[in-house]
C-alpha cells in the first residue's frame, strides 16, 4: 500500500454506519481505507424481499469500489480485521485469495479508527439452532431461507402422508420486530396468491405461517396501538401469532414454545424455522473490548463514551450495530439504519474538527425520524413521532423512503419497476431454489 | 400422484426443448409430468451475463411452475431422474426434501417419454481441471466464474509481487464458441471500462484476456468472413486470441498450450482459467444408451433416429443437446436453443399424431433460421444463410431476439432497462461476490 504523510483513518465495515463515516470525510486532508469482507453494501432492509422471491441480490447490494470510485482519498480493501492493537495502532487483516490457495495477511496502521463491523445473529446460548433455524443477515442467509420455504412446497407436492406433509406446509417465524413481521407476512402471501396456481397436489393457501414473540405484542418498539394494528393486518393475511412465548427446543421436525403467563407449553411439528429473534455483536466486538480494557455488553456490543469513543482510547470509535450507545432516555438506540447512518456522519465531523486542532464540543445525539415497518402488500405502519399512521399511505411512505435510500445506488430504477411488477401481478420472479448442485459438490470435495 | 385414464407423457428436463415439447401439449388429452432437478427453466443464451455481473440470475430464470401454471394437464415435479426402465416404462425420479433431511424415490410409468436433459462440461478425460477451470452451464457456475474473476481483481490490489500480480490479472478462457467469444469478450470490457476507477494500486486496464481456440479460426460454425470481423472486433477490445491451439495442462498457477502448426508450447501464468471448451450428454444419457441397448456417441450423446425416437424404443424420444441428431448434410446438428425448440415441437405434434392413431410420416428436419453471436457492447455477428453481417446492426438484431425471446418470461422489460443502463454507463451493478461464506460453512459441517 502506498504511504503518504496524510493522517489515516480505518473503517472497518460498509454498511451504513462505515459508508457515511467515509462520505463524510470525502473533502478532508486524511487516506481513508474502507476495509470489508464483502465487495458489496448491502441495504439490509430489503434482505426480506430477497429471502421470499420478491427482488434479486443486485437490487439491494452495491458494489463498494463503485460507490467509493469517485472518492480519490477512499481506497478499499477486501478482507476480514481480525485483531485491533490499540497500542501500535494497527489493525490485522486476512485477505483471501480468489480460489483460496492463500490467505495475505495484512498489518495496517491508523490514526483514527472507525469500527463499523455490525451485529450477527445471536441463538442466545443455544448455537445448535443455527443450522434448523437459519437467519436472515447476509444475501447468502437470504438464498438459503428462498430455498428452504420453496423447497418445503415442493417436497409437500410430492408428500403422500398428510401427516408429514402438514409439516412441510407450517413455516415458523420466531421474533416479531420488523424483520419478523416482514418476512413472515411475506411467505404468507406468497403461499395465498403467488404460488396458488403453481401446484397439482397441495393447496398452498393451507400453509401455516406461525409468528413466535417473547413480548405480548408484535413490532414491541412501535406504540401499542400501532403494534395492534400490525396484528390485525397479520390475522387477515393468515399469520398466527403466538405471544408472549419462547422457543425451548428447535428440532429438524419440531419447535417447543413455552407461555410465559402459565408456563405452559406447545409443540409445532415444522420442517422450516427461521430466526428473526436476536443479533449480537460480531466477534470482532469482544477483542476490541478486550485489547481496549472494556467489557462487552450481554449482546456483544462494544460500550461507548458521548463522542461515540471507546474510553481511554479517543482515536477508536465503535458505530452502529456494534457499538452500545444510549439515548437521551438512557435506552438504548435501536439497531436501525439511522442510527448507523448519524454516528458516522458525526464521526467524520469529529475527526476534522480535530485535523484542525478543536475538539468536538457536543456529544452524540440521535433525532429519531420516526419508523416503519411494512407487513404486505398496501400494508404498513408509520410513527412519525407526531404522526402515527397506517395501512396503504404508511405502505406508500414505506416504498417512497426505501426507493428513496436506494437511491446511492444505481439500481432504484430496477427496483421500482420489479416492485411495480410484483405488485401488480403478484408475482415473486426472483424465486429461485439456487446454491443447491455447487454446495453440494464443495461438500463432497471437502470429505474427500 | 393422481392417476386417470388419460396417456402419460414424462418429460425429463424444462430446458428449451422439454418446455416446447410440454407447450405443444397442451391441448393434447394426455397428462404430462415435467421434471427437472432445478425448479426454474434457465435462459442459458444469456448465462455469461450473469457470469460478469450484467444480468441477475433471476433476469434469465423463470420458475417452471409458473410457466405451466395455466396449463392444466401439466405437473411439474422437483427432482433428479436417475434411471429409465424401458420394459416397465418407469422413470426412477430422486427428490430431495428440504434440509436434505431425506430422499423421496419415486418410480413414474409413462406411455411416451421425452428425455430432453441437456448437456454439461466435457474436460475430455482430464476431469482434475474442473475444479481449477469452471465452466459455465448453471446459475452457481456464473456466480462462481462472477466470483473468481472479481476476487482475482481484489487480490491484484493488495499484491506486493509484481509477478504475482501479473498472474493474477492474467484470465484465460478456453475455447473459441460464442459461450468463450461472449466471457473473454465481456471480462475485457469489465476491466477496460466498469472497473477503470474502482482500484487504487493497480490499472485494471492492463489486465490480460487470452481466448484459446483448437481451430485456426474463432466461431468456426460461422463463416470465415464473419469469424474473421469477430476476431478483429476482439483485439479492438484487447482479447489476445490464441488458434490453432489445444490446452495440454492446467495447474492452479499456469495453463500450459500446445500449437498444433509445430507442436511448440506455451505455458501462460495464470490464477483464472475458464472452461467453454467442450460439452457432453448428461449421464443419464449412458444409462439410457445401456437400457435400450444403443452405444452414445463420444459426446455422451443418444443417437436417434429421424422420429426422434431411439431405435427400437418408439416410446423414448430424445432431444435437445443430450441427442445426437444429424442435418441435411450429415453433420451433427448445433447444440443450440433453436434445435432443441423445434424438437420439442415435432415431438409434441408426434404424440398428438399418435393419440388420433396416426404416425408423423414426415422425419424431423431442422429449419435453420440464422445464427448470432455477440462480441462486446454494440458489436456482434449474424448470418441469417442469405444475408451475412457484423457490427452495431447485428447486435441490435442480437439484442432484440434475445430480449424477444425472453418474451416467454415476465422479466424481459426488467432485462432491456438493465441492459439500456449498463450500455449508457458502462455499469455491471450486479458484480457481486456472494457465497463465500456459506460454502464455507457447509464445508465445515460435512467434515464433522
Amino acid at each position: 500500500m502506498n504511504s503518504t504523510n496524510r493522517k489515516k483513518v480505518i473503517i472497518v465495515g460498509g454498511g451504513f454506519g462505515g459508508m457515511h463515516a467515509a462520505r463524510s470525510l470525502r473533502r478532508a486532508d486524511v487516506e481513508v481505507t474502507i476495509i470489508d469482507r464483502r465487495n458489496f453494501h448491502l441495504f439490509q432492509p430489503l434482505l426480506y424481499q430477497v429471502a421470499t422471491g420478491g427482488l434479486s441480490p443486485a437490487n439491494i447490494a452495491a458494489p463498494i469500489r463503485s460507490i467509493f470510485r469517485r472518492q480519490k482519498n477512499a481506497k478499499v480493501l477486501l478482507g476480514e480485521v481480525v485483531a485491533v492493537d490499540p497500542k501500535q495502532k494497527t489493525v490485522e487483516v486476512h485477505c483471501t485469495e480468489p480460489g483460496e490457495l492463500e490467505t495475505q495477511k495484512l498489518t495496517l496502521s491508523y490514526d483514527w479508527l472507525i469500527v463499523a463491523a455490525g451485529a450477527t445473529h445471536s441463538y442466545f446460548g443455544n448455537d445448535q439452532w443455527e443450522n434448523i433455524a437459519p437467519g436472515l443477515k447476509t444475501l447468502e442467509d437470504a438464498a438459503e431461507i428462498r430455498r428452504r420455504v420453496l423447497a418445503a412446497f415442493e417436497a409437500a407436492e410430492i408428500e403422500p402422508d398428510s401427516k408429514h406433509r402438514d409439516e412441510l406446509l407450517t413455516f415458523v417465524v420466531v421474533g416479531g420486530g420488523p424483520t419478523g413481521v416482514e418476512l413472515s407476512g411475506a411467505i404468507s402471501e406468497l403461499s395465498r396468491h403467488t404460488l396458488l396456481h403453481d401446484f397439482r397436489n397441495i393447496n398452498p393457501e393451507l400453509a401455516k405461517v406461525i409468528l413466535v414473540e417473547g413480548q405480548d405484542r408484535v413490532l414491541a418498539t412501535f406504540a401499542p396501538s400501532l403494534s395492534h394494528k400490525a396484528e390485525a393486518s397479520l390475522k387477515k393475511i393468515g399469520v398466527d401469532m403466538q405471544l408472549s412465548a419462547y422457543v425451548t427446543s428447535i428440532l429438524p421436525d419440531r419447535v417447543t414454545l413455552k407461555f410465559k403467563s402459565d408456563g405452559s407449553e406447545k409443540t409445532i411439528a415444522t420442517r422450516t424455522v427461521l430466526w428473526a429473534a436476536g443479533v449480537a455483536g460480531v466477534p470482532l466486538g469482544k477483542q476490541l473490548a478486550n485489547a481496549t480494557g472494556v467489557s462487552v455488553t450481554r449482546g456483544g456490543r462494544v460500550p461507548i463514551q458521548g463522542d461515540l469513543t471507546i474510553d481511554g482510547h479517543p482515536a477508536i470509535f465503535v458505530i452502529g450495530d456494534l457499538a452500545s450507545c444510549e439515548g437521551k432516555d438512557s435506552q438504548p438506540l435501536p439497531g436501525v439504519a439511522q442510527v448507523a447512518i448519524q454516528q458516522g456522519s458525526y464521526v467524520g465531523r469529529s475527526i476534522k474538527l480535530q485535523l484542525k486542532g478543536k475538539s468536538n464540543p457536543k456529544p452524540f445525539r440521535y433525532s429519531d425520524k420516526g419508523s416503519l415497518a411494512t407487513i404486505g402488500r398496501s400494508m404498513a405502519i408509520a410513527d412519525l413521532g407526531f404522526l402515527k399512521f397506517s395501512g396503504f399511505f404508511a405502505w406508500m411512505l414505506w416504498l417512497f423512503v426505501h426507493i428513496a435510500t436506494l437511491a446511492a445506488f444505481s439500481n432504484r430504477v430496477l427496483v421500482f419497476f420489479q416492485w411495480a411488477g410484483n405488485y401488480l401481478t403478484y408475482n415473486r420472479s426472483a424465486r429461485l431454489i439456487t446454491n443447491t448442485e455447487r454446495i453440494g459438490r464443495e461438500s463432497c470435495e471437502s470429505e474427500k
